[in-house]
């Protein structure tokens, strides 16, 4: 026992002579200097050079050029010439060295206010301008970089490096919405806007919402407040209905694929062909249990035939689009979950499965795409850990693969697809961030970047990885504890379990921070453990591992948070009388849906923008995981927070933002209203004139309040 | 020392053996008890009978009838009896004793359901029946009792007794209101029907609001939430337009008033001529500083003239219509509060001033009228003192007054027109409610009822009356104070002030629990001294009290609340450093202001409904007491509490209804952005679904998180 006494003081001595020189970090440091004061470093703007074996970055306001072989690098453009050959055209001088994307291996394209601009790097000189209008938004410049398209309140226009402006569509009511994403951005949806490969023709979604319900936000900030009508399709009731139109640029004539009934289906995945005859589009229907990947004529909108299906019991989610090989235009590929992974399947384009190129129990996370003979195939994957993503190589005729990236972490990198290298950028627990250049055999070059710690000076709180199993044994849980600075394992503390929960999403990963945001560190300074485990319903685990939701929100993911519940309540560090949940959006429903489900195990909880009720939020996502109202009353029932309020024992604030248009404010006012009609105190704050979470400076106000609430109650 | 402590052991000991056998009171009875469980034993339905000096009330379901001279009490009509007429004609049975009201001395009138009944009660046999919709609102029923003219949406019918149905207006555009009470309900209007002496007109409001903008109000019962708007004529914006019709029963035809430009004006004081022939309006101008008592002629819609006018360089603020005297029609009084204190005044019909009747530094607040002969005039006032109410009687010719009730209170005196009675009823601090028969000379005849102490089984908190005076010496100010049952003056309490503090409004009378709400007894009894004054602003205390606070909200009053705290603070029994407020509405932004601007005094506040900038207040309270916003841009600016958000120093919740159509939450909301645009931490907490205020059921919980808030903080 003295031993351990001396011990303990030996340590304290320690932290203290450690720590003494060390700084706090403060709450706005902790909420704004995440990706800013604390970015780690690294190189802006890293790109390839095509066709050659050299890559750019920006620095010191000018592009510099780093050969591969030699290691050289040299100025090839500076802001001062930029910006001479810049005025002299007529436009603004840039204030800093503007991102720019190479388009050649001798010109470079960037943007100046609203006018897109094709440089000759060697001859320093415009080759050509394109300005569209400064209200423009949805920009998406023709691959032949001589047009823009974009749109103007809910229309979609063309401008053209001659100064000619295209009215793509001109309608006037305000329930047509043109050339912007549609279906509430799910299914990998993130614009309108589709260039043909050739650039003759743009493909755009059409949305008609004029029958969708008008949910009312009001805005406060008016001089009498105002309603701010928002387009909110939700669950059970009427939905939007998608067209695709293509324009015709020679002839200026728009032609509707006759992608047919019933009106309510998703339109998804669109692709052109090479050859501009034809559109792929993944046709799911409403009940997204059904998808037909159909091919339509471009030019007169006709359905051509269905290239295949996809059925699911539980839900078919398509998450991009097909992609044609380089080489062999009747060939492409298409990335499904349907034998339980997200893999990569090579397909005839008349609808024969050539071959499942990827196989495995582990996901897919990003396609990277063949190399330009369509002999390599890249992609990360969780193969090596599901809380990994490394670089594969697969040899397409061989079926061999080969991993291009060694050291534990998380990887972006960016391969050459005509030279033989690829950059790795890379991070994990241990490194802030790391850039290497690597042959596209896997071996290492050279080093380009080693980001110090950018917390070197600061108290930092201690990160600790964790894996847990599932009760049934049948998964890990991935999870990460952080422990205040001065951790004293003597001491018992208070938990606030940080959770999200919901499908798409990974909280816990080996990357800088664990994936954490600051604000845990700091707030596990301030004398909590902070806790969060991924639980089945998330991400990069399967299809399993993530259907098991299905229908039945809130069961299966409560189940496994308890595991970590469990396990935070094995640590003799941890006061298991004081264990708190917080999370936002889906883990607003979580901490809500802990709170009274598990009503004596947490004794504070804090959330925000919950859904309380599913039946107030969206189709496309919503009727995903819990199909409609009356196709599944106990399942709505039960992930129902107001048939629950009665349970709640310990103190709970619900935070709504007041124009959030993601999780409507009925879903947070309705269980207030309950909670009042059972007499049920709860307390309650609201974010006016925010959406959905509160970003910017306000979100000092919001951690500073979330962390007294936990100071004061738990 | 040793002496005193042995005193407080007995006192503790006593109070110990006196409650031990008490009851305390439940949050549900303090909040929903006071009117209904603890409500005083009282008579219903108290009236003379016409010239007869007899009185009638309603004696376990029966009408019982006391003779004044004889003091004999004698059942005169059964339910049983009563209901077996009224199911004979067809009606529905009553299930209660219905209220009656004597229309001679030998009929009286009832209602069944949307029936107006004439019912004789010598014969005991129903004379006549109007028949109305049932979902008729708004009734009024004509004096010869006949006819009944009632509001169904926004238009106005007459039903007679013959079963015929006028449609006097048929109005479809939802912005013209008809027969409605209108200008908010200000100058004392609370109906829009105005049934002319003889029946043959109909007078009302239309009131045209299509102008004014709406405030949108959002109700989250629907399925997904759908928009309540409420016309809101914001401070200096935009103001509905009312005009008077006159509908002529016999021809069907409706006469509007030509009562001119500018349109934005209030009509006020309705009031017709004995003979039919003129309607008197008083026309107030919108900036509420000149007052025309104009005469029009009722058939044409002509202007005849202007009677009198009253200016102020505050406001002129009418409240009553003139009233005719009995025997001669030619002359009216007019109640004005013009020498600075509300009198009568006697005019003639050609606008001449006869003479003030009543005069001196007291307040009537309530006129009861002449006698038949327009000898005598009744009238309650303050007189005895600003926080009593007591009956006078003023002998017109000789301009004698006599004093005609004696006992400290307040009372509520029932006069007879005819004969030589009044029934005095009343209550103080010490008395819940006595009934006694006067003498209209004041001499007692008998007592009728003394209520017994509902609380007699309770253990009560104990209120005193404190009289303390403004700083400057000028104004007495009237206060209470209540302290816990188990009160130990060697004790330190915390405070809670409760306040009010705006116009029309006086929380400390002497009157039973010294005019306070039941919580408050509860809230002392949890530990807590608690603490009302009526500060400056305030009624029945003169015009001067009240129109200090013109144009510079919050600064008198806030002076006066300080008086209040300066008291409190030498009462060896405050804990100085803890004292709270609370307040709704006009109290509301007395809390908010204190606690911004009495930083260092409040550590708490709970401020519900506050009015925040009185920019966002309507037109008609707001611009009487603050002008128009550019007009006062000063006493905007310094009433506008989001400009002293960063002067908050103790903890305070804001409580808002989200149907709230009286002050709108945009003052809360607003409020909050600017906390959190100031990063200053504030509590906040809505109350779905419920409009200015929270009623019913709901407001337990409302108490109850007022109480826990101060049980956290304070």
């Amino acid at each position: 026992m003295r031993k351990i006494s001396l011990l303990s003081i030996f340590i304290f001595l320690s932290i203290v002579c450690v720590n003494a020189q060390k700084k706090e970090l403060t709450l706005k440091q902790a909420v704004l200097g995440q990706r800013s004061e604390f970015g780690a470093q690294t190189l802006r703007n890293l790109s390839w050079i095509p066709e050659m074996p050299s890559y750019t970055y920006v620095k010191d306001n000018a592009l510099v050029q780093n050969d591969c072989k030699t290691q050289k690098q040299s100025t090839i453009l500076t802001l001062d010439d930029l910006n001479s050959i810049v005025v002299s055209k007529g436009l603004t001088a840039l204030k800093n060295f503007p991102g720019i994307v190479w388009v050649s291996k001798s010109t470079i394209r960037f943007s100046v206010d609203s006018n897109v601009v094709i440089f000759d790097i060697k001859q320093k000189t415009i080759l050509s301008v394109v300005a569209y209008d400064k209200d423009g938004e949805n920009r998406e410049i023709s691959p032949d970089n001589q047009k823009v398209a974009y749109t103007i309140a809910n229309n979609l226009l063309i401008a053209n490096k001659d100064g000619k402006v295209m009215q793509v569509t001109n309608d006037s009511n305000p329930g047509i919405v043109n050339g912007k994403s549609v279906h509430r951005n799910e299914f990998g949806i993130n614009g309108g806007i589709f260039w043909s490969p050739k650039s003759n023709y743009l493909a755009f979604y059409r949305m008609d919402e004029t029958m969708v319900t008008d949910y009312p936000l009001v805005d406060i900030t008016t001089r009498i407040a105002t309603v701010s009508n928002t387009k909110y399709p939700m669950a059970g009731m009427k939905s939007h209905e998608v067209t695709l139109g293509v324009y015709n640029l020679q002839n200026g004539q728009t032609t509707f694929l006759k992608t047919g009934e019933p009106k309510e289906q998703f339109l998804t995945s669109i692709a052109w062909s090479p050859d501009e005859k034809s559109i792929f589009i993944g046709v799911l229907n409403r009940e997204q249990n059904h998808l037909k990947m159909n091919q339509y004529n471009a030019q007169t909108g006709d359905f051509v035939k269905t290239l295949f299906e996809e059925k699911s019991d539980k839900y078919v989610e398509p998450q991009e689009p097909i992609e044609f090989l380089n080489t062999n235009p009747s060939q492409f590929i298409w990335l499904s979950k349907r034998d339980g992974w997200n893999h990569v399947y090579l397909y005839n384009i008349d609808g024969t499965l050539v071959k499942q190129l990827t196989k495995g129990n582990w996901d897919i996370t990003r396609v990277i795409g063949f190399d330009k003979q369509d002999k390599k195939f890249y992609y990360l994957s969780t193969q090596q850990s599901p809380i990994e993503k490394h670089l594969y190589c697969l040899d397409v005729k061989k079926g061999t693969e080969l991993k291009l990236t060694s050291i534990g972490g998380t990887h972006y990198p960016i391969v050459s697809k005509d030279q033989d290298y690829f950059i790795d950028v890379f991070s994990s627990t241990e490194i802030p961030n790391q850039i290497d250049l690597y042959t596209l055999k896997g071996k290492l070059v050279n080093n380009i970047l080693k980001a110090e710690n950018p917390y070197k000076d600061y108290n930092m709180s201690n990160l600790e990885m964790v894996k847990l199993k599932t009760h049934d044994g049948k998964y890990d849980l991935y999870a990460r504890i952080i422990k205040p600075a001065d951790f004293d394992p003597a001491k018992k503390y208070p938990v606030v379990v940080y959770v999200y929960g919901g499908p798409h999403s990974q909280l816990v990963t080996n990357d800088w921070l664990g994936g954490a945001r600051l604000w845990e560190y700091y707030m596990a300074n301030k004398g909590y453990i902070m806790f969060t485990l991924d639980n089945r319903g998330t991400s990069n685990r399967g299809f399993d591992f993530e259907n098991v939701i299905h229908r039945n929100l809130s069961v299966n993911e409560i189940d496994d948070q308890m595991v970590g519940v469990e396990y935070l309540k094995s640590l003799s560090f941890v006061d298991v009388n004081r264990i708190g949940v917080h999370g936002w959006s889906y883990g607003g429903f979580m901490t809500v849906s802990m709170m009274l489900k598990k009503a004596d195990v947490f004794k504070v909880g804090v959330a925000g923008g919950p859904v309380i009720d599913w039946k107030y939020y969206e189709i496309m996502y919503g009727e995903r995981y819990m199909d409609m109202p009356d196709e599944n009353p106990e399942g709505y029932k039960n992930a129902d927070l107001k048939n629950f309020v009665s349970n709640l024992k310990g103190r709970l604030l619900i935070i709504h933002d007041d124009m959030d248009n993601t999780v409507v404010p009925q879903n947070s006012l309705t269980f207030l209203h309950e909670c009042i009609k059972n007499n049920v105190q709860v307390d309650f704050f609201l974010y006016p004139q925010h959406e959905h979470n509160v970003a910017g400076k306000d979100r000092i106000h919001l951690i500073d309040k979330i962390i007294r609430y936990f100071d004061e109650h738990l």
